[in-house]
């Protein structure tokens, strides 16, 4: 009997991260045999699991990209390689049965669902399981989940006050009592799945769960580093978004590339010395992985946040109006996360230290113009 | 009596700077008196000085750029605060009456003139007087400059042969017997002529030579690290380009923007190896100044070297035609540097450690096929 791998979740990043692990199981099932939990949900009127079956493809999340065969999205097939256990809500009674099955656990769900799903299964992960969180932030435009859920999780991180943040992998290992470890990166989820080639980093805390975690992810496109530095891969993950955000400032005001590099390599030198202050033992090479410099670089060309915040700089509109308009209401990442930092940076008196990350909270949150970026790098920078 | 500052040409660059030195003597005049030397040449039937001194611009390198009023193109005219030296070519007479009277001598003339103008200067300099080069690479399409000055220069390098490579600081220094720094990083010459905001590094042997010369170079939109460093802050300015030339070839092959990613951190980490083994006590810091992380990141994106190698894997074109097409004749530096790295890391068994370096020479000489790129990370990588 091989161990058990069970995914929770299956959005566009869950799917992706199926596909993956459906072909490396098949070439694996003498040591694993995984299962899939998602969220059924009508699409077109029709049950979204079903479809999954029948096409062997996520219509809603991510259509056209073909699943394996042995990813079949039925509870009662037990014995299937690979099966997607299908719930209409986040409930109890089946999810604990995934739950005890599972040596691996992969928790690909919405952050804003993750503590929930994850107290559903107390009591019924195996003391000896290994949780490996692969969330990503999607935000909700519903006060209520703020309210409900404050404080609340960023990417990678869940904020707990004012003084202090922490990662996401602690989280779930509070709630479910077992080591869990984070898969981050340079990784668009469509990228993922159409087997451009990638890479991401696997974060552990503890050596052994990290040659598992690798063999169970990685394929010829897409090349898994593993470190031993959790929180700095996760808290990578929650910082970038921040840089981002001045990226995207930059390219709203004007300003040519010359401008945008300094903000990056300014943004990235602020990540490395915030996460350093948090975590003393936080690894320097750790920065230079996927997490790290990779995904900061694409998030600075590519990502939501730059978007965003270009239009916020160029239209002068709210960044809460233009969650409306640009993202559907949802919220975006990188304000709010910047907002924490900013209370923890100011609450310890070390706001000349990060110039950058509070300046983009005092811009988000329209209590600076957009400009004073420029001006509060220029008057850090010429010390 | 305050120092001499003297600038050695004024391409678009040269111009550049002489904005920032003019206003800055303005400023510092107790103390600098620069002079800024200039080939002249004919512009729609005039000489390119007289206009220069009638408009105050450069009209052909930098046209709309006003010059501090200052800058006088007329070496007659020697007290002038900031005067512009006037040879119609490279000629010893001069030349040697500007160097006489240099105790900052900026370095500003095209690379493939370089050697020869310093020649010209011999005998002549203070000995301490201080050289900083700012010379950037245009390249040129005539055999004979390979021929006449093989081993000929790189961006911030010269190859000497293919076991060592040496700063351009150094060739100078050697020529012209003073102490020569280095300033680089992600400048484009008129974004910084436009007084957009951006960065730079300057490289000292010497900790004492920091201080003048980021008086003279710095203005509130122009910042200066200074740092003790000088063959990393060359060096960083000729890898760049290879990098760049991997990053061109990716977007050309249609990846996105987490294999450009991958691509970009690779390649720094290479660079940090490679200059490491060339100089020891090279810092780690300094690949995190402009010069380093910043203009890499801009290069990948904006350079002409990640241009042609995109038009590069998407024609199948040879670099040679593409430099005929895409840059009127003029040499890429990248596929350039890549085989001179290329020979130094063959000739010393390491291509299993600069898989991105050597590949990059391979496929532009035609070697290998453009898309053996990405398999020689994979396999690199998958290790």
């Amino acid at each position: 009997m091989g161990r058990q791998v069970v995914v929770i979740g299956a959005g566009s990043w869950g799917t992706a991260l199926t596909v993956i692990l459906g072909e490396n199981v098949a070439k694996y099932r003498e040591d694993f045999s995984p299962t899939v939990w998602l969220f059924d949900e009508k699409v077109d009127g029709k049950s979204l699991v079903e479809t999954f079956n029948a096409k062997h493809e996520n219509v809603k999340y991510l259509p056209n990209i073909k699943l394996p065969h042995n990813v079949v999205g039925n509870i009662s097939l037990a014995f299937q390689v690979l099966k997607i256990l299908v719930l209409h809500q986040v409930a109890c009674k089946d999810i604990k049965e995934c739950a005890r099955d599972a040596d691996i656990l992969v928790l690909a769900i919405p952050q804003q669902f993750l503590a929930n799903t994850c107290q559903s299964m107390v009591g019924c992960v195996k003391p000896n399981a290994v949780g490996i969180s692969t969330v990503k932030v999607r935000g909700t435009s519903t006060f209520s989940y703020y309210y409900v859920l404050k404080p609340i999780f960023c990417k990678g991180v869940e904020l707990v006050d004012h003084h202090d943040i922490v990662p996401l992998s602690t989280v779930i290992s509070r709630i479910l009592h077992v080591r869990v470890a984070a898969l981050m990166g340079a990784n668009l989820a469509l990228e993922v799945a159409e087997k451009q080639f990638c890479e991401a980093t696997i974060g552990v805390e503890d050596e052994k769960d990290g040659a598992i975690l690798k063999k169970l992810f990685q394929t010829k496109n897409f090349l898994i580093n593993v470190v031993n530095d959790l929180p700095t891969v996760e808290l990578c993950g929650a910082l970038k978004n921040v840089v981002a955000c001045a990226a995207g400032m930059v390219d709203g005001l004007g300003y040519g590339s010359n401008t945008k590099a300094a903000v990056i390599r300014l943004g990235f030198i602020e990540m490395i010395e915030f996460i350093k202050r948090l975590y003393p033992n936080s690894k320097l090479t750790t920065f230079f992985e996927s997490c790290g410099l990779a995904d900061l670089i694409t998030t600075c060309y590519g990502g939501r946040n730059r978007k965003v915040t270009e239009a916020f700089a160029k239209t002068g509109k709210s960044i809460a109006e233009l969650e409306k308009e640009l993202l559907d209401g949802q919220k975006l990442q990188g304000p709010y996360t910047a907002e924490q930092l900013c209370d923890m940076i100011e609450a310890r008196g070390l706001s000349a230290e990060f110039p950058l990350l509070v300046t983009v909270h005092k811009i988000c949150s329209g209590q600076w113009k957009v400009d004073s970026l420029i001006d509060r790098l220029r008057s850090h920078l010429a010390n």
